[in-house]
């Protein structure tokens, strides 16, 4: 019953939001007031058919209302033709665009009439968000030009502002070079891809609904890129390449150092990871069947050294205190300016903020994928590469902070080490007390102990995970003491220690089971690197904890392909990460990829990113007078506030 | 005496302006809330010294205040440092920035303290306008980096934010690429050049004072440059050269075409008169002794074919019925976007508006130039060219037409026609009753006969203003009668008359006088083709004429180099323009150059210009259905309404 003389009551199903509607609105206009999404892209133009609903008839107690079919206007002519030419029976279903509420009414929205929600992931705590990405079609058709008629824009703008009440438009200056011929091979009937619902960056002919964008993790060692259809928010394809930087350096400081010292250092480290993400946007396209220049929107997370190489930003201010970043704003940028020339010319690049010196983008996005799930209890995030970020916080206080792991965990300044890549030992198991060893590389599901006579893994190499559970599985059987050391009676206890001069190592994979001809072997400088950066990491957790005034942490997050890798046992088991009830320590995997996902498929997640950045506090850890100390109590295994007298050594090591 | 407690009289002179101004105020401050523009780039940072004011002391009867230079705060410390350093007597003179109103004040703020007007043209009724350019400068002290701290732009947003109330600033992307070297080099003192109040588009280290810009009349055949001083508004340099485009097509027309049949037409005119443009700022900035790098925004004027092709925009449309504008608004766009990468990258260009398919940009900044002098007159502005622009009206009504002359008035379709240049013929002469004929050449102040025997002036051909008076004068002194045709006795009462065929003609130079070694001879076919031109542009005007349903004009302006050149009784007695007092039909210059400078100087300017071209009415001229007949009376000479029964078959020639 409505309330009012030209008011009818709505309801809609499923969502149960009601209203009351004033006689003659479209059901989809009252759908947006009541909050409901409906997708349509032509707005009453009886082009898409997007926007179907089902009116219900009945008495629906419940809601005190009774509803009938007859209670939307009658289907017009147009509608007819269209239903009859789309095979829809009007009878079931009607276009919300020109349906008109006449009558009270109770309607449903069916799944595939609702505006989209999207699944980013569903391991690890699922994570879905609606599609309302930046950019958004809008089909309109355009008053023909006259003689003494405005300009073609002028005229495209009032259609805009008609049709779709969107007013105050700006246009890509460069797409007036394209738009009389798009308007008349249309025939006056465009689809016109708008951004930040302020600028008309795409107008193509007729009725279009391909809409792309590319959601980009730049890593100091991979690039990944995932192109999403922003109409479903489905990835159609994912590609990845290795940073072609790496070139000029493996790691973020020396990079950095290269664009100090090298007169086109920037410039070349710039042109190196534009090129690439040029190439993932082409490879990308092929994949899902599309043409590159069908992507106009692009998310780019990465860490800070990152973030300034791919703005052409020189990084070497991050490479010396104080770390100043030029800006840790988000950046909205044409893509082109960028060099992204792949891509749709008018395609806009949007850069997640950073939040200080060494807490980059990647680490917002990290925080963008994970805040929806925080809470009273103290998370902790880690995210561990060259540098460790890290993330401490509930709902109400996150911290941040960036400890100095150095490349040890990604296999550099280790005697065998290697990046996680197949051939790599990844997993280490030594057994109490004979001290026999047993491991799995990457690329083969079974341990070194489960092959037929003969046959070898042929190991190539150790990554940090298979570090990290050496040294762990080292100290859980007394191989060596808590202080990083191999013990006394080391080499008498297991066949595959030995001494070498005056310190002992262990032998991972004799030299006849390994690629190389020779033996991979974890030196009791390894297991010093190891323990190092491990002593970084949770130096720069312990301060964080000491800010807050906190003792220990209830849940801990592992982001990261490296985080993906690790085991909590083993990274506990070595102190990597501080104590906390295992069930509750869970590897998130590509966090930053996520977050990057968020924010391309949904523009609102932009300004909560930015919100959430601003408002997170950044604990210095690096220049922390307490840090010297806090690591050398971390440098002992597990983590004891016990003085280890003999770590003195260690440290001037 | 103050009217309020804590608020004291201020009077500014030598405007007058006056307020009660709360106590502790800044002079400065003041007098913008007064309306008085005083310089000052560093806003109390003591660094530019611009903002000197004298305080008077005295008893002011008519104004009813006693002022002393009591009534300012005494200086500071400070103050006093940057008077001694730069030769300040603070007893005579105060900066208005630091010194505070403590009392009743009379204050005068000499010329060069005063926010800058200039004057854009002297001759043809003054022209003068407050320079208020798009970019200014903005003198900051940013805060150092420290550990944690904002990045360096978020710093430099809050400095600008602090010194200047200017908030919700953005930054040209790029420019972040050199904005910490930039920081750093100054020291954390930067300028910063500012677009339209909220895009920082350069920044420089230390207090700079360089604000450079660049207006260009890109016309069909020549385009020229005005460098301007942003600070002072003076035209430091002023360079000009011919289009180089016209090596696709003479007139505007046949460029059109041009774009239209060759595959990569539109790009290779948008490249020349790219190149055109960065040649120009090169070249202005050398004589101007700046580099072209100081130069930050651009205005650009054209008629529509030149405003699309440096847009970069496909002219077809323009060739055809119905004549469709891409735009007619006025384009904002990084001149780098646009290929003009001579300047500094951050630069910006201005397009001013169109009115209609042939009423350019040029015809807005004509009419910029000229609307601050309409009246309740009715005035007529003629731009003639290719095609003549004009707009018709008085303070309260505009319309706007075009007409297709054709080239006829610049020398082609002539028999002996050429462009108005060095050798041209461009004044004549024809004595009554003996038909003598005596001629002046552009580059030589002489009348052909008033040289040593045995000199002549070598003509190369006659340009457009030389065929309109010879034609005038053959019909002054009875040689060609009122449809045109040369009576049947011209032969006779002239000896420079001879027939040819079954038509005359008259030689103008003999063979002996000319520099080609040929007689330059004006045929009967010459004097149709200007009576085409001429009743077309008369046509025209006589169309808006009828349209607002008016007999005559009050005022009659010729803009452009051909209405500068071009003798207004020779004009009047052609029919060229319509009936008027000669006393006021005047020369105006280049008017749409002028204009572009009013826009370049003034950023209020381009609203006006803006709201200018929507305002006038365009009135449609080529296909007026009364265009044919009203084309066909006014082929006479003079004009008449009159029927010339055989000029039917002049028009089927």
């Amino acid at each position: 019953m409505s309330n009012h003389a030209h008011h009818h009551r709505l309801i809609l199903m499923p969502s149960g939001r009601k209203g009351d509607i004033p006689t003659g609105t479209t059901v989809l206009e009252a759908a947006r007031t009541l909050g409901v999404g409906i997708e349509s892209i032509c707005n009453g133009r009886l082009t898409c058919g997007k926007c179907q609903v089902i009116p219900e008839t009945g008495s629906f107690v419940k809601h005190n209302i009774t509803s009938s079919a007859d209670h939307l206007s009658p289907p017009s002519e147009d509608e007819r033709a269209f239903a009859a030419a789309h095979g829809i029976d009007l009878t079931q279903r009607r276009l919300s665009c020109v349906a008109h509420i006449t009558g009270d009414a109770l309607i449903t929205v069916p799944e595939e009439s609702q505006a989209r929600k999207q699944v980013i992931r569903k391991e690890a705590g699922e994570l879905v968000v609606e599609v309302a990405p930046a950019v958004r079609l809008y089909y309109v058709e355009v008053e023909p030009a006259y003689l003494g008629s405005p300009g073609d824009w002028e005229r495209l703008q009032a259609a805009l502002a008609a049709s779709h009440h969107l007013h105050d438009m700006t246009i890509d200056p460069l797409l007036l070079r394209t738009l009389q011929k798009t308007l008349r091979d249309g025939q006056w009937a465009v689809t016109v891809t708008i951004w930040q619902g302020r600028q008309v960056i795409r107008i193509e002919p007729g009725y279009v609904e391909s809409l792309y964008g590319l959601a980009v993790d730049v890593g100091s060692t991979t690039v990944a890129a995932h192109l999403c259809d922003l109409r479903s928010g489905a990835v159609v394809a994912t590609e990845a390449m290795m940073n072609p930087q790496v070139r000029y350096g493996e790691d973020l400081l020396s990079r950095v150092s290269y664009a100090m010292s090298e007169a086109q250092g920037v410039q070349r480290l710039n042109r190196a990871v534009i090129r690439a993400l040029n190439e993932l946007a082409t490879k990308a396209a092929e994949t899902a069947g599309i043409q590159p220049v069908e992507i106009t929107d692009v998310v780019l997370v990465g860490n800070t050294v990152m973030h300034h190489l791919l703005l052409g930003i020189d990084p070497s201010e991050l490479g010396q205190l104080p770390f100043a970043l030029a800006t840790y704003d988000p950046v909205d940028v044409k893509a082109r300016e960028l060099g992204i020339k792949a891509i749709h010319p008018g395609a806009m690049a949007h850069v997640l903020p950073c939040i200080a010196g060494y807490v980059g983008a990647d680490n917002v996005g990290v925080l963008l994928a994970e805040q929806g799930r925080l809470d009273d209890q103290i998370t902790l995030i880690v995210d561990i590469g060259t540098n460790a970020e890290i993330l401490l916080g509930t709902k109400d206080w996150m911290l941040s902070a960036s400890s100095p792991t150095g490349p040890a965990f990604e296999g550099a300044h280790i005697s065998h080490g290697q990046r996680a890549a197949a051939g790599a030992i990844e997993r280490v198991r030594i057994s109490s007390p004979a001290g026999e060893v047993r491991y799995k590389v990457i690329g083969d599901p079974r341990w070194s102990d489960e092959l037929p006579e003969g046959e070898a893994l042929r190991p190539t190499g150790i990554c940090g995970s298979g570090i990290i559970e050496v040294v762990a599985e080292l100290f859980t059987v007394g191989l060596i003491d808590g202080g990083g050391r191999f013990v006394q009676d080391a080499a008498n206890r297991s066949a595959r220690v030995r001494w070498a001069g005056r310190v002992a190592e262990l032998v991972l994979a004799p030299a006849d089971e390994s690629a190389t001809g020779r033996e991979i072997v974890v030196t009791q400088g390894d297991i010093r690197a190891i323990q190092l950066a491990k002593a970084a990491l949770y130096a720069g957790v312990k301060i964080m904890m000491n800010h807050q005034g906190i003792e220990r942490v209830d849940r801990i997050r592992l982001a990261g392909a490296f985080g993906s890798y690790i085991d909590p046992v083993h990274a506990m088991t070595l102190g990597l990460i501080p104590d906390c009830d295992l069930a509750r320590v869970t590897a998130i995997g590509n966090a930053a990829g996520d977050g990057a996902r968020l924010a391309l498929l949904n523009v609102e997640q932009r300004e909560r990113a930015r919100q959430a950045a601003r408002s997170v506090t950044y604990v210095e850890t690096a220049a922390n007078l307490i840090f010297q100390d806090t690591f050398v109590d971390a440098l002992g295994i597990p983590h004891s506030t016990d003085a280890f007298p003999h770590l003195e050594n260690v440290v001037r090591q």
